[in-house]
C-alpha cells in the first residue's frame, strides 16, 4: 500500500503546484478599470451559467446516485459520488482560472508576446495539473481507504464496484458539462457572429453586440469547464479501467496483485512530476514560434516520462523479466494474455508477459499521443495542405469551402485510425488486454501537460476579447490573435487525444464486459461472434448513437443559436442608441437566454448513452433470450467505438481546420479580411463551430458511459435486483 | 430447370416491354429545331463520356478478368466478363433512353403535366424494366448453362464461383460507373453554378454558360447511367448471394436444391410483371398531385407482388409448411436456421423454416422497401420537418443552412437503421440467414419499378435546361421543375433503398465467406468474436474504408469543378461576345475537360474496396497468423457495412434534403429566389450535391465489392494460387 501512499503525494504534489502557479497568475496585473469591468461581467456569467448547469446536473445526479446505491450497493454509490463531485469540481477550477487569467492575459500582452504567453500558459498549466491531480486523487485516495482502512481485497468485487462507480459518476456528470457548455459556447458563438458581424456588420468582441459577453463566457464554461470535466472522466475512466481489469483478468497475480493494482496510479504520479517540469520549458525561442514552445515542453515532458516510468515499474514490480500473469487456463483469459497467442483453437494457455512488456506498452502510449498530436497538428495547422486547400476552395464560394471542409474532416479520421490499430496490434502482441490498458494509461498519464496545452487557449481568446472591447492597442490584439491561432490546433490535440485514448480505453471496458459476463453469469453461453445477427444488430445500433448523439447537438446549438439572433435584434431595436455608444446593450439578458437554452438542451441528448444500452439489453432479451441480449449489449459497446471514433475524429479535425482556414485567410491570403474567400471562410468557420466544440468532443464521454452503464447492469442483473 | 427457363421467359418479357415503350416514346414528337440542337449536343456529350469512361474501365476491366481466370477458373471468368459487359450495356441504356427522351418530355410538358409526366415516366420504366429483366436475365441463362447443358451440380463449387464472378463483374463495373458519372455530373453542375449563377449572374442552364451542356450531360451519365449501373450490381449480387448462400448452407435438400436455387429468380421474374403492371396506374389525379401518382404505381406493384410471390413459391416448393433445411447438424448450419435458436451453447440442431416462413421473410422485404421510401420521402419532402427547418436555418445565413443540414443528415440515418435492424432480427427469426437473404431478394424484386421511379428524374431536369435554353414558354419550365422537384425525392428512395439492401446482402455475403471458410479451410479454426482484437481491428479499418472512399469522392468533385470554373472564366474572357450572345460558347471544350477530370478521379477511390480486404488479409495474417488474418478480414467486411450504411445514408437523406430546401425556398417561402435565404440554400444544394450524387451513393457498390473481392481472395487462397 505504500505505493498508493506515493501516488497520493504525487497527485497532491499537483494540488500544490496549482495553488502556487494560482497565486503567481493571480498576483499579476489585472489591467485598467475597464478591462477589469468586462471581465467581472465575464466572470459572473460565467460562475451563474456553472451554477445553474451543476444544480440541473445535480438532480439527475442524485436519482442516478440512489438508483446506482439501490441495484448496487453504498460502495458503488459512494464512488459514483466522489467522481460526480470532483468532476464538477475539475469544471470549476478550470472554469475560475480562465475567468481570472483571461484578463491578466491581455494585461501582459502589453508588454510583449513572451509575457503573453507565460501568463496564458501558467492558466492553462494551473488546470491542467488541477485536473490530473484531482484524478490521481481520487482514485488513489478511493482505492487506499477501501483495500486499507476498510480491509477489503484488492480484486475484491466491491473494489471494482467502487471503481466503476466512481468513474460513472465522473462520465455522467463530464457528458453534461461537455454538451451544456458546448451548446453554450457555440449557440453564442455563431449567434453573435450571425447577428454581430453579417447583419449589423460590426467587427467580432464589438462591445455594442448584446451577445459579446455570452460569447466570451461561453470560452471558459464550454473549452475550459466543460473539456477540464471531460479530461477529468478521461483520466479517471482510463486508469480505473486498468486497475480494474487487473482485478479481474489476472487472478493468479499473488504478491504481485497490490503492485499491479498500483502501478497505474504510481504511472500516472510519476508523469505529473515530469508534467510539472516540462511547464517550465514553455518559451519562445529566438523565432518567436508559439507552436514551438508548446512543442518544447511537451517533448521535455515526454522523453522525461520515459525513465520515470521506467522508475516505478521496476520499484513495483521488482524483477522487469519475470513473467506475470502465466500459467492461466481459464478460456477468459486466453485473450488476456500476449506472449503465447492462441491462434487455433482456444487451449490452455501457459503464456504471460514481463514487466518489460508492460514497460513498452507504455512507451507505445507515448508514441501514439505524439502521433496523434502530429496528425493534429498537420490537419488543422496553418502551414499544411489539408487547412490550404480549405482556403484555397474559399476563393470559389461558401459552397466549395465546406465540401473540401467535409472531405478534410472525413481524411482526417485515416491517420488516427491507422495509429491506434497498430497501437492496439502492438500492445496485444506485447501483453494482451492489459498491454493495450498499458497504452492508454500512460497516454492519460501525460493530460497534465496536454490540458495545459488546451486551457491555455481559451484563455488568449478571451484576453484577446476583453482587449477589443477595452479599446487596447491593435498591436495588443495581435499579439492575443497569435496565441490564439496556435491555441486552435491544440484545442484540436486534445480532443483526438481525448478520443483516441477513448477508444482504446473502451476496449478495455469491454473486456471488463466480457469477463464479468463469464463470472456473473458461468450457466449462459454468449455468442460473441460475428455469425450471430444480434451481434450485428448490437454493432449497428451502437454506430448510430454517435450520429443520433451528434443531430442532436448540432439541432440544438442551431436552435440556440436562432434565439441569440433574435434577442440581439429585439435589443437592437429597443435600444437604438447602442449603435452610437449611447446606449448599453444587456449582456446579462443574452447570457441568461442561452444559459437556460443550454441547460434545456443538454438533458436529452446526455442520457441516450445511458439509457440506450438498458434499452437494447432488456428489448433483445425479450425478443430472443438472455444470451442473445447480452450478446447484442456487448455489440453496442464495441458499435459505439467503431461509430463514435469516426464520427468525433472527422468533427473534431474539421472543425479545427474551417477555423484556422479562416484565420489563414485574415493572415492575409486569398484576399484576406473582408474579401469574398474570407466570407466564404466564416460560412466554414461557423459549421466548424459545433462540430468541434459541441457533437465531436461530447462523443468521448458519451462512448465510455454507454460502456460503464453496461458494466454496471451487469451486475445489477447479478445481484437479481433487476431482472 | 423448368422454374430457371420461366425466369429467364419472364426476364425476356422486361425486354421487350422496354422495346416496345421506347418506339412510344421515340415516337413522341422531339420539338422544335433548337430544342433538338441542344439535345443533340447533350446526346453527343453523353455517348463521348460513356465511351471514354467504358474504354478505360476496360482495360482495368480486362486486367480483373484476367487475374480471375488465373486465380480462380474460366467458368469464374466467364460470370466476371457477363456481369462486367451487361453492367456496361445498362448504364449505356439508362444514358440512351435518358438523353432521347429528355427533349421529348420538354415538347410534350407544352401539352400539360400529365403529358410531360406520362413520356418522362415511361423513359424511366424502359430504364428501369431493361435494368431488372437485363439483371434476371444474366443470373437465370448463366445458371441455366452451367446447372443445364454443362451438367454441374447446382451447388457445386463451380457454379457458386461462376456466381460470385457474375457478382464481381458487375460490382467492379458499377461503382467506376457510379463514382466516374457521379463526379462528372456534380463537378458540371456545381462548376456551372458557381461561375454561372454566382459570379456572371446568369441564370441556371443559361445557355450563355459555357458548361451548361456539361452540367445537363452529367444528368445523363451520372444519374442515369451511373444509377442504372448501381442498381444492376445490386440487383445482380442480391439475388446472387441468396443463391450462392442457399447452396453453401442448405446442404441436405435433395430434390428441393434445384427449386431453392430458382426461387429467388422466380421471384425476380414475378415482380417484373407486376411492375410493367404498376407502370400503367401512374397518373395523375384530380389533385394533380406527382408524388401521389407515383405511389399509386408503387402500391399497385407491391400490392400485386403479393399474390404473386406466394404463387411462385408454392409452385416452386409444392407444400409450403414442409420444413426445408431440417436436420442439419453441423456447426455452421446453427446460424443458418431459425425455427429453433440456438441461444444457450452451439449444439446439435434439428430445426429448419418452412415455405411460408420464407414467404413472410419476402413479405417483411416488401415492407422494408415500403418504409424506407416513405422515411425518405419524409426527409426529403418538402411538406415535413427536415427539408422546412433547414429552410428556415437558411433565413440567419448560410452557416446556419448547413449546420442544420448536417444536423438532417446525421438524424436520417436512424430511422432506417431501425427498419433494417427489426429486419435483420424478423427474418432471422424466421428462417436463420435465408431468411435475411429472401428478405433482401424480394426487396430487389421490385427494382424495376423502383428505377423507374429515380430514372424519370434526371429526364425532367434535362427537359426543364432544354425549354430554358430554347427559350420555350415560361410555363413549360414550371411544369419541369414541379416533375424535377419529385425526382430529387424519388432519387433519394432509390439510393436510400440500394444502401438498405445492401445491408441485407452484405450479411448474406459475410455468411457466405464465413462458410466458405469453414469449407476451405477446415484445419483452420477462426476466431470471429468480438473479444479477439483482430476483430476489433478490422471492424476499424473496415469503418474506415467509407470514410476515404468519402473524402476522395468530395475531394475530387471540389478540384474538377474547380477546373471547370477556370475553363469558364478562360472563355468568358477569350469571347467576350458571349454575353451578349453575339459568340458561341465552346461547349465541348468544356464536357472534354470534365469528362478527362472524371476519368481521373474515378481510378484510385475505386481501387480502395478492391485493395483493402487483399491488404489487411496479407498484413495481419503475416503480423499474426492466417487465422487472425481471416478473422480480420471478415471483421473489415462487416466493418465497412456498419460504416459505410451511415455514411451513404446520412449523405444521401442530407443531400436530397438541402436540395429541396432551397427548391422550397424557390416556391415563395422565407423570401423567395433571389433572397439571402435562397442564396444560403444554394450553398446547401452546392454542398448536398456531392454528397448525395457522388460519394453517397457509391458506397453502395463499395461495400459489396469488397465481400466480394473477399471471398474470391478465399477461393484463390485455397486453390494455392496465392498463398
Amino acid at each position: 500500500m505504500e505505493l498508493v501512499l506515493v501516488a497520493i503525494v504525487l497527485g497532491l504534489l499537483a494540488v500544490v503546484y496549482g495553488i502556487i502557479t494560482s497565486r503567481q497568475v493571480l498576483g499579476a496585473g489585472a489591467g485598467n478599470e475597464k478591462m477589469q469591468e468586462i471581465a467581472g461581467a465575464i466572470q459572473e456569467g460565467a460562475r451563474a451559467y456553472l451554477n445553474r448547469q451543476y444544480t440541473t446536473i445535480a438532480i439527475v445526479g442524485v436519482v442516478v446516485g440512489i438508483l446506482v446505491f439501490l441495484l448496487l450497493n453504498w460502495i458503488a454509490a459512494t464512488g459514483f459520488v466522489i467522481g460526480a463531485v470532483l468532476s464538477g469540481v475539475a469544471g470549476y477550477i478550470g472554469m475560475n482560472i480562465s475567468v481570472r487569467s483571461n484578463v491578466r492575459t491581455a494585461a501582459a500582452a502589453q508588454s510583449g508576446l513572451q509575457q503573453g504567453l507565460t501568463l496564458a500558459f501558467r492558466a492553462g498549466a494551473i488546470t491542467g495539473m488541477l485536473v490530473a491531480g484531482l484524478a490521481l486523487l481520487a482514485i488513489a485516495v478511493f482505492f487506499y481507504v477501501l483495500a486499507g482502512p476498510l480491509g477489503l481485497e484488492a480484486n475484491s468485487r466491491e473494489v471494482v464496484d467502487g471503481l466503476v462507480g466512481l468513474a460513472f459518476g465522473a462520465s455522467l456528470i463530464s457528458i453534461f458539462a461537455r454538451l451544456g457548455g458546448g451548446i453554450f459556447t457555440k449557440a453564442a458563438d455563431v449567434g453573435a457572429d450571425l447577428v454581430g458581424k453579417v447583419e449589423a456588420g460590426i467587427p467580432e468582441d464589438d462591445p455594442r453586440n448584446p451577445a459579446v459577453i455570452a460569447d466570451n463566457v461561453g470560452d471558459n464554461v464550454g473549452d475550459c469547464a466543460g473539456m477540464a470535466a471531460d479530461l477529468f472522466e478521461t483520466y479517471v475512466v482510463t486508469v480505473g479501467a486498468t486497475m480494474v481489469l487487473t482485478a479481474l483478468l489476472l487472478t493468479s497475480l499473488g504478491d504481485l496483485l497490490l503492485p499491479m493494482m498500483a502501478l497505474p496510479l504510481l504511472i500516472g504520479g510519476a508523469c505529473i512530476v515530469t508534467s510539472i517540469i516540462g511547464t517550465y520549458f514553455v518559451k519562445l525561442g529566438r523565432k518567436q514560434n508559439i507552436m514551438g514552445a508548446m512543442y518544447k515542453g511537451f517533448i521535455v515532458t515526454a522523453v522525461l516520462s520515459i525513465p520515470a516510468i521506467f522508475g516505478v515499474m521496476t520499484w513495483a514490480l521488482g524483477d522487469m523479466n519475470a513473467l506475470i500473469g502465466a500459467s492461466v487456463v481459464s478460456e477468459t483469459a486466453t485473450v488476456a494474455l500476449g506472449d503465447t497467442l492462441v491462434t487455433e483453437g482456444a487451449a490452455e494457455v501457459v503464456g504471460g508477459f514481463t514487466g518489460m512488456d508492460l514497460f513498452w506498452c507504455a512507451m507505445l502510449g507515448l508514441v501514439i499521443t505524439g502521433l496523434i498530436i502530429w496528425i493534429t497538428e498537420y490537419y488543422t495547422g496553418t502551414e499544411y495542405r489539408p487547412v490550404r486547400s480549405i482556403a484555397k476552395a474559399s476563393e470559389t464560394g461558401h459552397g466549395t469551402n465546406v465540401i473540401q471542409g467535409l472531405a478534410i474532416s472525413l481524411e482526417a479520421t485515416a491517420l488516427p485510425t491507422l495509429v491506434i490499430v497498430a497501437g492496439i496490434i502492438v500492445a496485444y502482441m506485447l501483453a494482451g488486454l492489459i498491454g493495450i490498458a498499458y497504452a492508454a494509461t500512460a497516454m492519460l498519464a501525460l493530460a497534465g501537460m496536454v490540458v495545459a496545452l488546451d486551457a491555455y487557449g481559451p484563455v488568449t481568446d478571451n484576453a484577446g476579447g476583453i482587449a477589443e472591447m477595452a479599446g487596447l492597442d491593435d498591436s495588443v490584439r495581435e499579439k492575443t490573435d497569435a496565441l490564439d491561432a496556435v491555441g486552435n490546433t491544440t484545442k484540436a490535440v486534445t480532443k483526438g487525444y481525448a478520443i483516441g485514448s477513448a477508444g482504446l480505453a473502451a476496449l478495455v471496458l469491454f473486456a471488463a464486459y466480457t469477463t464479468d459476463l463469464t463470472e456473473f453469469f458461468p450457466g449462459v453461453t454468449v455468442d460473441f461472434s460475428l455469425k450471430n445477427p444480434f451481434v450485428i444488430v448490437g454493432l449497428l445500433l451502437g454506430a448510430l448513437l454517435p450520429y443520433l448523439f451528434g443531430a442532436m447537438g448540432m439541432t440544438a446549438v442551431g436552435r440556440a443559436a436562432g434565439d441569440v439572433v433574435k434577442d440581439v435584434r429585439e435589443q437592437f431595436a429597443e435600444k437604438p442608441g447602442i449603435m452610437d455608444y449611447s446606449e448599453k446593450p444587456d449582456y446579462a439578458r443574452t447570457v441568461d437566454l442561452v444559459t437556460r437554452a443550454a441547460i434545456k438542451e443538454m438533458i436529452v441528448p446526455s442520457l441516450l448513452p445511458v439509457l440506450a444500452p438498458v434499452v437494447v439489453y432488456f428489448v433483445i432479451t425479450l425478443i430472443a433470450g438472455q444470451a442473445n441480449g447480452f450478446a447484442a449489449l456487448g455489440a453496442l459497446l464495441l458499435g459505439v467505438i467503431v461509430g463514435g471514433l469516426f464520427v468525433a475524429l472527422s468533427m473534431t479535425a474539421g472543425g479545427g481546420a474551417w477555423d484556422n482556414a479562416k484565420k489563414y485567410i485574415e493572415d492575409g491570403n486569398h484576399g484576406g479580411k473582408g474579401s469574398e474567400a474570407h466570407k466564404a471562410a466564416v460560412t466554414g468557420d461557423t459549421v466548424g463551430d459545433p462540430y468541434k466544440d459541441t457533437a465531436g468532443p461530447a462523443v468521448n464521454p458519451m462512448i465510455k458511459i454507454t460502456n460503464i452503464v453496461a458494466l454496471l447492469l451487469l451486475a445489477a442483473l447479478a445481484q437479481g435486483v433487476v431482472s
